[in-house]
């Protein structure tokens, strides 16, 4: 533009010089265009040295001296922040910790072990003021789990909690990766349901706007608590399906494992056999995605296993390097009978396994996942395929027990004949009005499924106590932030 | 062990041949065993020719004749069945429509140009039987959309249905690809939230069970109608996020295109520049999702292509062909302005644009989807950023709209700074009871995000006319089947 410009008129060396300098300032601004938009993460690889490179992010850490300033930036892609080095001409009041800023300049191999690229900047902009004085994290501090807890609209911005959610979206991934590759179909169960689950009484019930309908759906409705039911209608078409997603429980509890809404994966297979085609299903499930988090988040999990939970890795490895026990629930009882651990729960046959007795059996285990199957028949769920067995009766339930969390999943075949099923709910006073019974009408089939809880499931790979540290926004009673 | 039994003692003739009567049937048993497990997908593809198998599923259609009988038996692996050739003996009356099976057998080449694999049955099992009078699926006659809409725990046996949700658990799983292979980190929003969206009316609010407590989470809660505001939160510490999930409207419509509990995909990007940073992967999403969709599910998208809606395919085909064009709202109403179609609504600079011009914008832009960029300020709500323009104030916002459909995206860059935030929430009488704007406080940077309605997706590739089904189980005023 500016060269067509130049030869078209005949102009004065005043305006011929006007001309250069515009032009180069368009020349400048281009090149700066041209500088590479890179990722931290991918900055950090070392591909690109000797590019000229734009990093933004955020400010971790500032350190000026004499004659350069150092900066780590970090965007989130990774836990590791990009170090930049600037002149100290470049230093600007406002480049304080938690700013937002971008960079442009050369990436270079750096001579810190540490840090094998460095970026050396010949332009930094500051995006986004961060007064340090109001922000309520400190340089260089490590804030507590139970402090940035209180700050849920800012504690993405702790190394701690970013590395917690790449570890989640990760492992998010992965479970859905093991699904696909092993044949299920992914289902999006519905929140809103007509199904109240055996009529258990800790339930959210949505309504609607007071002007739209006092009852919106003409049904009485809730939030899920479960995906079973509609996993159960796909497994007449289906023979693997699952599903993702937010469960909820209206519990008055501040435990630090139950939260009111929470995240389940849930499976069900149709044509099984025994328990034997889900505890393989669940162990398979738990396998490839720690071993997926583990290679992919390995800088992530290491922040959990060093710092928050010191040698929680051996008991990692020690999981995925056993294959996990399977001990029934008679099994189960006799062991918790012959130890000399004094219980506060009975530990009679029939009696339902407490936290304390679930515990137990982990350690006695090794302190790796347990399978716990055969539950008394009276213990579980009318959907729970009977074992027709005597004179203990039992049913074909499985939960699988893993350590510091207790219950990870919780599965069953389910009573697939019409006429066992129809008796039963007869008498547990159950209607069928879910169509539940329809299903064993038209081309029934044996099949069976499970629930895994996904944040206890983060709880159990990276030891961390409490359930509202693995989730982006807990919910449980009296706290709805945000 | 029956080896070992005949060689340790020594035995009658007569007991001899009982042991060789019992090996044998061990033996066939054990052969039983070792037939490979196949599902129907697995078995069509021809690789194992020869073999011994198993395969399970339900009968789609029995055709006894003279000296044969033919079965053709779908898992819901592929819209394809596996035809099944058994010698008349194998019959059963019990063999029906409907009816589940196990077919143990020698995967052969079939003579039919149509099924290039067929299943020489050894043994049929009928697992699960099926009464065709009261099955409420007839075979051979194809069921309208309305019909099986009817049926929410049987529809998914039908063709049509089983493609959707194998075309839906696909097109999940590409969306996700997209985001991940593009440094997205996957945030789970909440479901239930304190935020209230700009005060809208049309929420559902949970309420927990009365022995709990008339106000579970002690703050107003609702179920969310997007997760922008979370994701929002994430903006400020990673560069790329998105979720997706179920969000919820109280609206008390029965239209095509709404319903009460949908799947919505939304995106966060910071360090934005334009609103060309979102276009893009608006674009690159659809592009990235329906490619994949089209690649992986050929057959099942046919079947919608063919029956559901005929010619469809070319009009998803003229989508993909042509890149997205891009026209200013104020373009649009030029365009509605002089066009000769009379509109019931007005189209005056300022006005909404409603289903009738949306329409029209798409048909005027050659039938693929257009975006409509910078609407009016005042149309928008708080968070869309100010363009500062003059004398036609607008918003940096951007609809997506597409064929067929209307409204598939909508997004804006958000207001990031500060002084211009809180001047207009405090103008429009909102309070920012959500840290909103603690979050333009440490560290803002300009950043803008997007939500797609996933039903309305599917309804524009595949050509479906009601959202009710592209949805397993759908919700909407005075319906809540399950």
């Amino acid at each position: 533009m500016f060269q067509t410009a130049a030869k078209t008129f005949s102009v004065s060396a005043a305006t011929a010089s006007a001309y250069r300098r515009v032009f180069l300032v368009g020349l400048r601004r281009y090149c700066k265009k041209t500088s590479t938009k890179l990722r931290v993460s991918e900055a950090l690889t070392g591909a690109q040295l000797g590019a000229d490179v734009k990093v933004q992010g955020w400010v971790r850490s500032v350190r000026p001296q004499k004659n350069n300033i150092f900066l780590h930036v970090n965007d989130g892609s990774s836990l590791q922040s990009l170090q930049i080095v600037a002149d100290s001409k470049l230093n600007d009041p406002l480049l304080t910790f938690g700013s937002a800023v971008e960079v442009t300049g050369i990436l270079k191999k750096s001579l810190h072990q540490k840090q094998p690229v460095e970026l050396e900047a010949e332009r930094i902009r500051v995006v986004g003021e961060c007064n340090p004085v109001n922000f309520p994290f400190k340089i260089k501090e490590r804030h507590s789990l139970e402090y940035i807890r209180q700050l849920p609209h800012l504690r993405c911005r702790t190394n701690a909690f970013s590395s917690l959610l790449r570890i989640r979206s990760e492992a998010t991934a992965a479970i859905h990766s093991y699904f696909k590759n092993n044949g299920f179909v992914q289902i999006h169960t519905p929140t809103i349901t007509s199904n109240d689950c055996e009529g258990a009484g800790e339930l959210f019930q949505p309504s609607g706007p007071a002007f739209v309908d006092d009852n919106f759906f003409s049904v009485p409705a809730f939030l899920t608590v479960s995906g079973q039911l509609h996993l159960e209608v796909m497994s007449g078409a289906f023979s693997r399906v699952y599903t993702f997603g937010p469960t909820f429980r209206a519990e008055n509890s501040q435990s630090r494992r139950h939260l009111a809404e929470f995240f389940m994966v849930e499976a069900e297979i149709s044509f099984t056999e025994s328990l034997e085609d889900l505890t393989k299903v669940m162990e398979d499930v738990f396998r490839s995605a720690t071993e997926c988090v583990l290679a992919r988040c390995a800088e992530d999990v290491d922040l959990f296993h060093r710092h928050v939970t010191p040698g929680h890795r051996d008991t990692v490895e020690a999981m995925l390097n056993k294959s996990f026990p399977v001990i029934s629930y008679t099994e189960a009882i006799d062991i918790l009978h012959s130890s000399s651990e004094k219980f506060t729960f009975p530990t009679d046959w029939g009696c339902d396994l407490m936290t304390e007795h679930e515990k137990y059996l982990v350690k006695h285990c090794g302190n790796v996942p347990v399978f716990i199957t055969d539950y008394p028949y009276d213990l579980k769920p009318f959907y729970a395929r009977d074992n027709q067995d005597h004179p203990k009766h039992t049913a074909a339930a499985v939960d699988l027990l893993v350590p510091g969390v207790g219950e990870l999943c919780g599965g069953s075949l389910r009573e697939e004949r019409l006429n066992l099923l129809m008796a039963r709910l007869k008498r547990v006073g159950l209607e069928d009005t879910y169509k539940y019974l329809d299903l064993r009408r038209f081309g029934s089939v044996p099949h069976g499924g499970f629930g895994l809880g996904f944040e206890r499931y983060l709880q159990c790979v990276l030891g961390v106590d409490n359930i509202k540290d693995v989730i982006p926004f807990p919910r449980f009673s009296h706290s709805c932030l945000l």
